[in-house]
């Protein structure tokens, strides 16, 4: 059953791959309009997910990430409207030459073909990754959790009743709402039909999409993210930048997870910043130098680090503390404990900031600035799909760009190769 | 131990990656002389393998190209100076902009990191790999076939002499010299380590690394590649296209394996290409209406294609031979049957040529010219490293540049996200 729903989306894709940028928007704008006209219908399916998961005890955090609002349900339909608005990458051709003996050479992008998207709790999800697949000329194969499984499928009825609108194959876009979990490792063998996995979830979902799956995977959406404060950043910078990107929103992946801290400064610093998160309750880890300035002034909220503690990715007002020597020392811990997501020198000294600059790999490497800007639509990408802490095909936001990929186009006149 | 070699490369990977071109082309000198003086002991070395080889009964073709001579090994010195000849794609930046709240932002080319090669037979990989690696920055693990070892581990000490020389870490380039199989398994589970996995080898090898990789994989080298005559093509001109993607060189990824010809011009077109491929005793692999047509005509070397003939690389001269209705018969056939190689159209018509551009979604795509050209020094690539034939990261040739990533740097004066 799975392998017939993979080979109706590879059939779907030819379809899209070839279609003009206004018949994909016209598509999406099918989508937007069948959304407003079917809100009620929505509700009441997410209404069912909602009570299911009171039933099953879910969390407040986790009832309010499924919960969809007429609210919420108009932001999702904007944002529909706004892919529409996004440039469409696919056709664009690069690279032109005439080699010597005259084939004409160029690289044309084109969409990947299938995506298959592995994700949690959001319904939202289901509409995003829809309306970036459908802009880029991809068929999607998307499987939600189990605690959104009415929403998901009232969701993808309406697009499916869209796309019929828009002339265009309605699976294009397919659900696999069946909870069996075996489902997932059966979808992450479909070589033959999908072209790229993309999960977006925790660390386990990522360790099996990388141990199960045949086809490439995005592994991504994981920071364990840095900020070290060189002996010569400038202070009330240094606590704002902290501030911002350890507080501003805790639970996101480009959240501050460790601040490194140079010896010289420690003395001085690491009391202010003790006292400018104190006022959000941040809870510091602290290793045993750092731990003893901090003792010494009573920081509040304040723990020794733990063995495994710069190896965790928070997601909460958490804070790992060290004093290092110098950059290199910060750069060795960051290469140790980094997942190459996002990490941050603060300083003023042009020869440390360019050492860290070229030192450190991670998608995205700060000078004087906030982890918290890796983001799609902060980096101007217009939509973020995921954001892979991977090396291959795309590093940190992943745009619509990123669903694509190409193909050489060689034209001859009857060449050969002597 | 091979969790020790890893570190290392990953380690050495770090000094690499900061290296000037100036002085990563002084280490591949260093390896080009210290080659021209070590010629004795190479070739001793290849003479075990090969009288090895000949003891456990290789064949002719694997003893071929396994052999090391004088003439082969200054060939092999000449391409390390090409590749200290060609521009070094690290540290490039693009796509630089200053976003309205004054971030900086630019994307920098970076290595990849570690790269981990499993290939076959021929020793002259073993330099290649290394020699595109370190001009890369690269750090390399290299595991070569068991025929090959003793020429490997001459070849990988010469050049950790040289690196040894130029004062960089001899870790860098490293083999894998252990025959026991289980080291390849356990090399594709080091994403700790290695950050790409190249296999250079059959279909076997290909899909082992697809199964069993927890690294990125890039598949390619597998070709089977179509030429599609369509009823406007230029006959002489087709007759030698597909004489040269067939005949040249029938061993390499990119020789045709299958034509599928127009109804319209099968009865002409057909017996002309059989007589011109007699010529070569290319054997030919019928569908029924086409056997018919070469039957009539008693075409030499001619046989009925078999169920798996169309899903056949035939590395030989043999070539499948099918009639289609038209493009769309064609297409419909390639992809099907085409492992998104290289596939041509050999037409005069524009609107075929255009949908079949279109339509065919193959690494590299030809209008009236061989599938012999999807290589990187005919595509102006200076090197190839491999042919990839999936989607992510790379399509088709991959040069230097596909052996590098990016990560984005952005730079700020103390930016907060509001």
């Amino acid at each position: 059953m799975l392998q017939e729903l993979g080979k109706k989306a590879k059939l779907a894709s030819y379809e899209l791959a070839t279609l003009t940028t206004a018949q994909k928007n016209y598509a999406l704008e099918c989508i937007a309009c069948e959304l407003e006209n079917s809100q009620v219908e929505i509700l009441v399916a997410n209404a069912k997910d909602i009570a299911a998961g009171k039933a099953n005890g879910l969390t407040d955090a986790l009832l309010d990430r499924l919960l969809l609002t007429e609210v919420r349900l108009t932001a999702i339909i904007a944002d529909v409207r706004g892919v529409i608005a996004l440039p469409d990458p696919v056709g664009a051709e690069s690279e032109g030459k005439v080699l010597e003996n005259g084939l004409r050479l160029s690289k044309r992008r084109i969409p990947l073909g299938v995506i298959g998207v592995i994700y949690e709790a959001r319904p939202n999800v289901t509409i995003d990754i829809a309306a970036l697949s459908l802009k880029t000329g991809n068929a999607a194969i998307l499987r939600g959790g189990k605690e959104t499984v009415h929403s998901n499928l009232a969701l993808v009825s309406v697009i499916q009743a869209a796309l019929a609108k828009a002339q265009l194959p309605t699976d294009s876009i397919q659900v696999i709402a069946d909870p069996n979990r075996e489902l997932v490792t059966a979808l992450l063998k479909m070589d033959k039909y999908v072209d790229m996995i993309i999960p977006r979830g925790g660390p386990g979902l990522h360790r099996l999409c990388q141990e199960q799956s045949t086809i490439p995977v995005i592994t991504g959406g994981m920071g364990i993210c840095h900020a070290f404060v060189d002996a010569s950043a400038k202070v009330e910078d240094a606590l704002a930048i902290i501030e911002n990107a350890k507080v501003q929103r805790p639970s996101a992946c480009n959240a501050l997870d460790t601040v490194l801290v140079h010896k010289d400064i420690a003395e001085s610093f690491l009391p202010l910043l003790a006292e400018r998160l104190a006022a959000n309750a941040v809870e510091l880890r602290a290793e045993p130098k750092a731990h003893i300035i901090l003792s010494n002034v009573n920081a509040k909220n304040l723990h020794v680090a733990t063995a495994d503690c710069f190896d965790q990715e928070w997601l909460a007002l958490v804070l790992g503390v060290k004093v290092v020597a110098d950059v290199e020392e910060a750069i060795i811990h960051i290469r140790e404990h980094s997942t190459e997501h996002s990490d941050a020198i603060l300083t003023d000294n042009l020869t440390n900031a360019t050492r860290f600059l070229n030192a450190v790999n991670s998608a995205a490497v700060y000078v004087n600035a906030s982890t918290r800007f890796t983001d799609g639509s902060q980096f101007g990408l217009g939509a973020e799909v995921a954001v892979s802490t991977q090396k291959l095909h795309a590093r940190g936001p992943m745009g619509l760009e990123e669903l694509t990929t190409y193909k050489w186009i060689a034209i001859g006149d009857g060449l050969i190769r002597p």
